[in-house]
């Protein structure tokens, strides 16, 4: 143990070497419920790819395991310590290299907060899609670890279709470098995409080239109150059908609204089934608003509000964006992931519904609507182990579900601790076995993320 | 030999096996010059994936190489007979499966052309928008094989961000499902994209679900005719800065364009050094052409004609897909396929032009000037040993120069054989000694189309 602390310091500053407890204890684990996490070597913050380099060198000759760590926002245990291992945190490298108008790119080192981006190439008039709801605080690595996405979605895509080439670290501490700067490249297997998503198991990324779009113009949104959750699935695939693609369109049910209202006292409907939020970035929002409301309407909305303007759309963003946090003040939550094909939408909720009685708990959703990606809540009292073991079972029934719906266990974010056992479920035994392969191509000795994804 | 067509004879049907050595030359090789082809023992039409499954069965067993083919559109060498090999070709599987508007998805078998796609979807307001300019003839496990983009890309992106799951045959047999119906996932790793782009080497794929998009509105385009490449070069990045997506952005210089003119009569400004086409498909087309034309008259522009409706709009566009077969009429030619960052654009086309003139050699160039994927057509006399020997070397400098400026070997034709030696070149010695694990992880004996890509 003092041979890997004395080995990383060889590398290292003092000050990027900690083995206090107490702080080692703080990175243990993200934000993800029923996760266990071990106990951390030691907690390294690199300012350089030299220094990851070294990391990494240092891991392969005492064959230690390193959990890289973004933000620790993540809902999957994914960034979680496992015993004896070297906690990489990259927040320390969050310089933005480069911002190049011409050519719509972004290089970023990996710690950059997903916000500041967006920020510092909104000055260009240039934006970075990918918006998980954690915009504010979770980093571009983690973005790319867990291909993460976000309202935008329906609209722009997920983290995926944005990185156009990265730089990785890989476990012996070798220099890959991914894919390229030109709008399109297909020299060699897609090594990039392979990476995004791969949750820190099969290198650690150190750069990344980002591809970035033109400001579209400010969304205008409305919200539509529905009698049912139902009903509301009915009218996403009608707007879809109807061929329009909203920049956004989220479901808030009852128990999601009403959690946003007493957090924010954001005068959201308290009394309404379920809320349909959708928004248009286009040249002439107010008509396709119009359109779609009108669309609502027939399929048995309530009530239609848009929003007079911009900063009326923001308030209703930000009560989507609230929605988890609110619903974290009900108890403690576990959310769940599942994405099903958008026509079996109401299917899915409803199922929802029946678990969340069928195991008398109370389950809240939200859900990135127009991509079928649904987030159920489940809220339990984790001081009393017979209930939490009852939302432990619930939140495999919604895994259970979305699978015979055609779905997936995770949309958006990821598998890390959380549903490793499921995969295997949803992509069968053939294809665990090439994951596996592939995951000894790239990390032979198993150092990376160990007892991840599968 | 006979033996394996006996095996082979078990799972297929008498007249899917095919021995006629007259037959078996035509489908030696795909559309590429300067590539060689070897002799292939067997040409197998399967009509299902159980006939390709025994295909690969059969292969694996007697250690024979297999090559699949779609239309034999490409331009690498990628679908070239190795010697000895069974040349897989999916054109028979040729289906479309299921169209599914409210999801916006497509389940195709991969012999389907892609144009049949496109017209099928279209019946349903909806587009499937890769479209490389061989769209009427290649499949879209062709396209899959090579993530082939085209003229839309500029806007839509190429085929990788429209396959969401595919069905594949391992080279043992073993069927391997990845991806998803759903709009988004991250169950593992992103086999889709890594499959996507990867020419045959690593599985053979039997099936697709394809994410479409609702049709956009009828595109228009204009024309423009500029003094110099250069100056086109400067307007393209000139309107991609101002904030414009262009649905097209298509660059022809003065010898693709009497090329053109010469097969077809189109009426093209003959005269010209470069012309820019520049099309919009969005609710205001021709607001949006007048902006960019007065960007291109800013910049230099002669003349810019914008077409009156969208049938002079389809002529154009007519004319850009005609000019590779167009060039043909000139002599041999070989398609080089190098990309660039969009603001080296003009130092690449500029560059091509002092390349041939150091070889003494015709060289044309279209573009896809949205993209920076520069087209440069070697044009040269076959018969001359000498002429030929220096087509090749200038082929090599076009490669050399695209690196120089930050570029890649291939924007969307693929490596094949064509571009083997140049791979390592542009990703290096860590990324080809991954790339091989990762093909050995799939095809363990080497057996899928051995001798492409690296
Ligand atoms: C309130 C809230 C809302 C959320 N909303 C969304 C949402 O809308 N959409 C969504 O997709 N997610 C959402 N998330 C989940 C989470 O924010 C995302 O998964 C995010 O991408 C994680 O980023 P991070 O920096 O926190 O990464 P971490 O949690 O630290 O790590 C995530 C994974 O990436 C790996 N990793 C991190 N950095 C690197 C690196 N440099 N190299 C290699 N691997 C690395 C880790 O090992 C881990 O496997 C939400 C979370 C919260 C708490
Ligand atoms: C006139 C002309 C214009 C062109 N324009 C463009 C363009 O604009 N953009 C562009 O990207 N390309 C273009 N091309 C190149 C070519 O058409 C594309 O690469 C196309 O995708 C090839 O499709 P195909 O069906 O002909 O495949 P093939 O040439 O038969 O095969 C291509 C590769 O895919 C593999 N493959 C085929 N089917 C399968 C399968 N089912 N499973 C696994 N592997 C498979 C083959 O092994 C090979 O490696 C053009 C070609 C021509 C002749």
């Amino acid at each position: 143990m003092s041979d890997l602390v004395d080995l990383l310091r060889e590398g290292l500053p003092e000050a990027a070497v900690v083995t206090d407890p107490e702080v080692t204890a703080a990175y243990r684990q993200d934000m993800a419920g029923f996760c266990s996490s071990g106990n951390p070597a030691v907690l390294v913050f690199p300012d350089t790819v030299d220094q990851v380099r070294h990391v990494m060198r240092t891991a392969t000759a005492l064959r230690v395991p390193v959990v890289p760590q973004g933000a620790r926002t993540g809902l999957s245990g994914a960034a979680n310590a496992v015993d004896g291992c070297i906690l990489l945190s990259l927040v320390r490298m969050n310089r933005i290299l480069e911002i190049d108008p011409v050519n719509r790119i972004a290089v970023v080192e990996p710690g950059v907060v997903n916000a500041a981006l967006s920020q510092a190439v909104g000055v260009h008039g240039l934006t970075y899609p990918p918006d998980p709801s954690s915009w504010e605080s979770c980093t571009i690595g983690g973005n790319i670890g867990t291909a993460s996405g976000g309202l935008c979605c329906v609209k722009y895509g997920t983290t995926s279709e944005y990185v156009l080439g990265l730089d990785v670290v890989l476990a012996d501490g070798e220099l890959l470098r991914t894919g390229r700067r030109t709008a399109k490249g297909v020299a060699g297997y897609d090594l990039t995409r392979l990476l995004v998503g791969s949750e820190g198991s099969l290198g650690v990324v150190v750069g990344a080239t980002l591809a970035l779009r033109p400001s579209p113009p400010p969304q205008l949104a409305l919200a539509a109150e529905f009698p049912s959750t139902a009903a509301a699935c009915v009218a996403v695939c009608a707007v879809m059908e109807a061929g329009f693609t909203p920049s956004l369109m989220e479901l808030m049910d009852t128990v999601s609204v009403r959690a946003v209202n007493s957090l924010a006292q954001m005068g959201l409907p308290d009394s309404t089934a379920a809320l349909l939020l959708i928004a248009f970035d286009t040249l002439d929002p107010v008509a396709d608003l119009a359109a779609a409301g009108e669309i609502c309407t027939a399929y048995g909305a309530t009530e239609v509000v848009p929003a007079a303007d911009s900063a009326e759309s923001e308030l209703l963003l930000q009560a989507r964006r609230l929605s988890l946090t609110a619903m974290d003040t009900l108890g403690t939550t576990m959310v769940d992931d599942v994405a099903v094909p958008r026509s079996e939408l109401a299917a899915m909720i409803d199922g929802v519904a029946a678990i969340a009685e069928r195991f008398d708990l109370t389950i809240g959703v939200v859900a990135h609507a127009g991509d079928g990606n649904t987030h159920p809540v489940v809220v339990f009292d984790a001081s009393d182990p017979e209930e939490t073991a009852r939302a432990r079972e619930s939140f495999d029934a919604i895994m259970a579900l979305g699978l015979e719906l055609g779905g997936t266990i995770t949309g958006e974010h990821g598998v890390g601790l959380l549903k490793r056992e499921w995969l295997a479920r949803e992509i069968g035994p053939v294809g665990v076995a090439l994951q596996r392969r592939i995951k000894a191509a790239f990390d032979p000795l198993g150092l990376l993320n160990p007892g991840k994804v599968f």
